[in-house]
């Protein structure tokens, strides 16, 4: 990244105090990459970095920060300087900002703001956290149905400068009402004379502000299109959501799910912005529950004590057995969570998931069955373990104790894939996330289930000992 | 979804022969909503309402398809309506439809195509899979630096009808070579008399035909923009890759990185879409692999099998303790790969990342060991289970076994943590992919050392019956 190869040049020239080199450094850069740059220099040099920006390109750099550095920042600013930066900053980056800032910052945020921008924030703020309210912004160009196309690019020019995006204009009615959508492309393809309800298309894809983010992440991938409109309940345009807010949704929404299917709370940070207490917090407390949970297997265990006492060589596979039931139940956990994340499985396919997992579930079962017996049976031909079986008077052959583990292995492996497939439909069916189900939750569950499988099917082959 | 409302209505309407009536239902609705229909048809009845549409439609509705429903359609047209129907799609989606379709379809279809179009597909194809090159197309529009914002706008008028966007346009020299772009909307909002060089924008960020398309995603995510340039090894212009496909191919890979993750080879295609034997292909591969590396656990267990049988109750506890290594190890490991997919973490901070999983990893086990003590104690103390341990004239008070349990889950637990978080960077050293570090691999791993953990404190603390 360019950010890693000029950060050393910039920060040392900010500490010669060369600054207009380093303000000439910066204004090479894209917005993006001045950011990284911010981000890599120590806070004060931070501060003084982006004073050396020209104030519009300011809020900008400033929208592409983690929310600790732009706290920092804001703490080493003047009053006149953060007022001037939130007032330039784009609505949506504005109301993102202060969603998560402390509230003594923002109470003092708000002072600073134009009565009209504060009044737009803290009707966005609203909205649910994580609504689509949250993410539009108010930038955007409405035309009417009854202009020519050349009336249309007049307004635009007149009206255009600040919207967030061109690419897609509303066409509405007299009360807001939004009825139809055009492209700028058409807009510009046609003829200037050529009436703006020629030229738009519809019904239009929306939101409701009041949705879950998560709508906007779907639709917006269905659709193809770069911009969603968001209406409220009578269908009065309110705002806009684009494609790159919508981007930084979903990136984060599957950091979350890949969190919790791999057994935790999900962040709400970057990792490295976690605090120390935060991250054994949100790991500890499913740590936790799986722990408790995994303990029946010792409480399990307890009432097959005896049959290890006398058998303890059943004790050796005793981890190699659970395991695989956890490894394949994570396989079709993770195969169906994802399936459904992404809209291909619904609800109603379960029994057609359940007959294919139960194939593939018996087949992995087989293979591993087959492994294990050769295993043991290899161990025995060439010396280097004796399985046989001896316990008083009774000598029982190693055949015995390989058909045991064998066949456990085909019941505990068909089980962990059933389990991991069924479960997040059950989560579906009572409207929970699916996600929750994790591998290690699946694992824990097969566990105690694949011990009892083992030692039933222990307890039949090897009664002549055990019974 | 419209589909599954829409769907049985249509389906009666196909087989009643009320054909009209179903055209004129399938044109009320956007093109993916159509595709959707289509897909949950019955194959012949799927052919029959694709041809109901009108041919400038079928394209885009046709590029909607999975590859499978894809192909059955071809089979059921003419030639001539195969032949119309390739030669109208965008030429991305073409090239994606031929890049997995078998090669007895595509040499028929390839004689089908105009030369041009035909030249252009051969071409595309000549790029890597997954490369750039293979998911750009040529449908852009490019403008001369010293052409004025009116005449860029009438060449816009002549040539954009057909391109892909019109929301970014890029600037060219005599030779091709990219050197701006230039938004529609600065276009739009200029005097017609103004220069497009007054106008244009740069340095360009663009990306390389032969690049992973990967870096699409990455580049397209970082700098907010709806559309990438694409150039040869010259800077010359060949493509333009958009927001939405770039969207489908992070879709894919956040797929592949998850499937990868949950301990599986990445399927390529959809779930439902997936042959039964692929499914167990791709699963018992990586399943098998774990078991021959949890078979260690067996081996393991053979040496301790003296103590085992010395001390029974050192047994009952083993799942609980090797599942808390592999549990903690795939919070790591998830925690780390997820914010190495994203660009926060970099080789270079494995040190700081070290540190905060070492403290993080001893107070999980710390957690963890406290329960563990808790719950030897208080089934000891309600009288629900004896862990005295006895063997010849020793004994030994439970004590010492809950000490043993506690002890090892600080160690295997800490030890997981270690694991789960290194070893993500280490492939990232030798330039693998960290995704193939699964939670079931990190569990495997960290179970044989788990055992050999646990056995060692035994030993450690049990050694007047052990020693």
């Amino acid at each position: 990244m360019v950010a890693d190869l000029l950060t050393p040049e910039i920060g040392e020239m900010i500490a010669q105090k060369r600054l207009a080199e380093a303000r000439a450094a910066m204004l090479d850069l894209q917005d993006v990459e001045i950011a990284d740059v911010l981000a890599e220099l120590e806070p004060d040099q931070r501060a003084v970095a982006f004073r050396l920006l020209p104030v519009d390109r300011r809020a900008e750099v400033f929208a592409y920060l983690e929310q600790d550095e732009q706290e920092t920042l804001i703490e080493a600013l003047t009053s006149e300087q953060v007022a001037m930066l939130i007032n330039e900053m784009d609505d949506d980056d504005r109301v993102q900002f202060f969603e998560d800032a402390p509230e003594e910052l923002t109470a003092g945020l708000l002072k600073l703001m134009s009565p009209e921008q504060r009044r737009l924030t803290q009707q966005a703020l609203q909205y649910p956290e994580e609504s689509v309210g949250r993410l539009m912004t108010r930038s955007y160009v409405t035309v009417r149905p009854e202009w020519t196309a050349g009336q249309a690019l007049d307004h635009l020019r007149a009206e255009g400068r600040d919207a967030e995006t061109l690419s897609v204009l509303y066409v509405v009615d007299a009360e807001n009402h939004l009825t139809h959508y055009l492209r700028l492309k058409r807009l510009v393809l046609a003829a200037p004379g050529e009436r703006c309800e020629k030229l738009c298309e519809g019904p239009v894809v929306s939101l409701n502000a009041a949705e879950d983010r998560e709508a906007a992440v779907r639709l917006l991938e269905r659709y193809d299109i770069p911009v969603l409109p968001v209406v409220d309940e009578a269908n009065r345009l309110l705002g806009i959501v684009t494609f790159d807010d919508v981007a930084d949704v979903a990136e984060e929404e599957v950091t979350e799910d890949m969190q919790k299917m791999g057994g935790m709370e999900a962040l709400d940070m970057p990792y490295m912005s976690t605090g120390l207490w935060e991250l054994f917090r949100k790991r500890g407390l499913w740590l936790s529950m799986l722990f408790l949970g995994e303990m029946l297997t010792a409480t399990a265990l307890g009432y097959f004590q005896p049959e290890i006492e006398k058998v303890t060589v059943l004790a050796l596979f005793l981890p190699l057995i659970i395991s695989s039931g956890g490894n394949s139940g994570s396989q079709a956990s993770t195969l169906i969570i994802r399936a459904m994340a992404i809209g291909e499985l619904t609800l109603k396919l379960w029994g057609r998931v359940f007959l294919r997992e139960l194939m593939c579930g018996l087949l992995l079962g087989l293979l591993l069955g087959l492994i294990g017996l050769a295993r043991i049976h290899l161990w025995q031909y060439l010396g280097w373990y004796d399985y046989t079986i001896r316990h008083g008077d009774t000598t029982l052959s190693y055949h015995l104790l390989a058909i045991t583990v064998s066949l456990s292995l085909v019941g505990v492996v068909l089980w962990g894939t059933l389990m991991g497939s069924m479960l997040p439909f059950l989560l579906r069916l009572f409207r929970l996330d699916p996600a929750t189900i994790s591998a290690p939750l699946v694992a824990t569950l097969v566990d105690v289930t694949g011990l009892i499988i083992y030692f039933t099917t222990a307890l039949l082959f090897l009664h002549a000992v055990l019974g």
